[in-house]
């Protein structure tokens, strides 16, 4: 016999949210915490960094997949991310969440303990929030951080002669989300862990900054695209070097051979059977794959790039071709990336 | 020949917020506007206020009602009003809006023009956002503001013998929504528009916490629910006179008895017909409709009240029923509110 949850629905707003609020983490930089109208939070800098990043069910994630506490670190880590990317230090969050009544009280004290253990090793604090109901599960998140006296670390800073690096891993994400596609998760743990919980490198970001970074943005949608984003932000190209991103090829085309006779999905080559469409799917998650939020930053020729980077192309002044990406200097015919709006 | 509009399925994302980018709101404390990983924003007082708050199709507005300006003024409105409560200046807001595609691009560019026009007379900037497809429409807007050197005005400063005074009217969004519930909205286009576009008066936020407020919040849950969580914060009662709440008794009195026969909605007494029912819905409204978004604080004795505030009731001890909301000295009998939840 198996007991039924409790629900959402069955729990007035305020028990819910006093189950919710001792698991959120706090930081000594709360001045007010949640239950006012506002939180109040310290910035010694004089300055705030902000960024806000939503997860809707069935588009960035499925319950069967994904329980609470992972979709909660999730929602953290990706907002926390973008934090990082600027130099700067990851402060306060706060959490909008729309809930279906029949959502488990449980999925939901999961998801506060997943933004906490997210948060806490970074020193960043839930602030406040709001619950809604709704038809599906969203989690809108807000996130702070303070710059600690840098100068911001912005997508449009690369100049021709920088040096490109990365800190963390691509395309994992990716494979461990086409593996559940296809049900296949048991073939790698590690891959799906991926998937479920990225663990980018993220104290990387401020490192980067201290280092001299010129340009820095997570990767969220793909090396190819976010890599664009840079280049034509800084009106340069990122010439990248693909052999030096073999660092998972091996456990990528393993994943990738286990899906042979699969239709692939976004940043995925597709379905051809065979050892070379194994390489080319492998490919194709570390290039289109997105959230892994690894950190792609450019620094000077000369920098001693920070614990965690390792150099992965050069940038050059916009050619022919105009600002963008190219792979040993050629313009890639891989699709770059994907839209949110479209199947 | 009527033609199909543009769909947000039918527009690049990057298309789509090519579009809403220079409809946004800006201001001089905005350091890095949107296109980055995070916004940069000026917080000279060393401290920011941040709230969150989400609306839901069909949970918070109605498509067939209203449009996109109207969601994007509402969703402005409600959180500016958190920030105004908290006695600090709105700076910047960050925008989350998860749409099916098959949502038309001139709803999403009417939020855009509704936020803005909601922000501007504040000075408040939009920041930054993301856009995500869902099944429903969900706007999650976070907002911050800047103290200017003010202690934050909480919940929990209300003193026995302090005044309580409103800044705003009350029930009249109530009445709007059970009027167009009703088919009938066009018995009274302002209530119908206070609900749609609530307005009330932010500018007096900041000035009642010059004036010395010693607690504050908006009403966004109804006055009996809001006051008792002043009061419980406070550990005080909140003993308020009906007899000031009248300003809109004879508007809402009309728009009542305009819906004798249809069933009540959220902080609505029911459809019992006559003059008597029409009274008790519109007090109702009065004491229980939400969304007004009125300013609700409380000042000591001898303050002089700031422009726009009015004596509604005074703060007494907590007594043999605890810490909560009187009505001339009595526990009131109405259900205080509602929840998020349930039906």
């Amino acid at each position: 016999m198996s007991e039924t949850p409790l629900l959402v629905r069955d729990v007035p707003e305020e028990a819910l949210l006093a189950r919710i609020f001792p698991l959120l983490p706090t930081a000594p930089t709360t001045l007010v915490g949640p239950g006012d109208d506002c939180a109040v939070v310290a910035a010694p800098d004089g300055r705030y960094v902000v960024s806000t990043d939503v997860l809707v069910e069935d588009r960035h994630f499925r319950r069967r997949w994904s329980s609470g506490y992972d979709v909660g670190w999730r929602a953290a880590v990706q907002n926390l991310a973008d934090v990082v990317s600027m130099g700067a230090r990851p402060a306060a969050l706060v959490v909008s969440l729309v809930m279906p009544g029949d959502l488990p009280v449980d999925w939901v004290t999961g998801l506060a303990r997943g933004l906490a253990d997210a948060c806490t090793p970074l020193g960043a604090a839930v602030v406040g929030g709001d619950l809604s109901g709704g038809d599906q599960v969203v989690v809108a998140v807000t996130v702070h951080g303070d710059l600690e006296g840098r100068a911001p670390v912005l997508r449009s800073g690369a100049r021709p002669g920088d040096v490109v690096a990365l800190a963390g891993s691509l395309g994992r994400s990716a494979a461990g989300l086409a593996l559940l596609d296809a049900g296949r998760g048991h073939v790698d743990d590690a891959l799906v862990a991926a998937y479920l919980r990225p663990d980018p490198p993220l104290a990387a970001g401020p490192a980067a900054a201290d280092a001299g970074a010129t340009a820095m943005m997570d990767v969220s949608d793909g090396l190819l695209r976010d890599a664009g984003r840079i280049a034509r932000a800084s009106g340069a190209v990122l010439d990248l070097a693909p052999a030096t991103l073999g660092a998972d090829r091996d456990r990528l085309r393993a994943a990738a051979g286990a899906l042979a006779g699969h239709a692939g999905a976004a940043g995925d080559a597709g379905d051809a059977p065979g050892a070379g469409a194994a390489e080319d799917r492998a490919e194709g998650w570390v290039l289109s794959g997105g959230e892994d939020h690894a950190l792609l930053a450019t620094f000077p020729a000369h920098a001693t790039l920070p614990a965690g980077f390792r150099a992965i192309g050069v940038v050059r002044p916009a050619d022919d071709d105009g600002a963008g990406v190219r792979l040993d200097g050629a313009v890639p015919h891989r699709a770059p990336g994907w839209d949110h709006f479209r199947a």
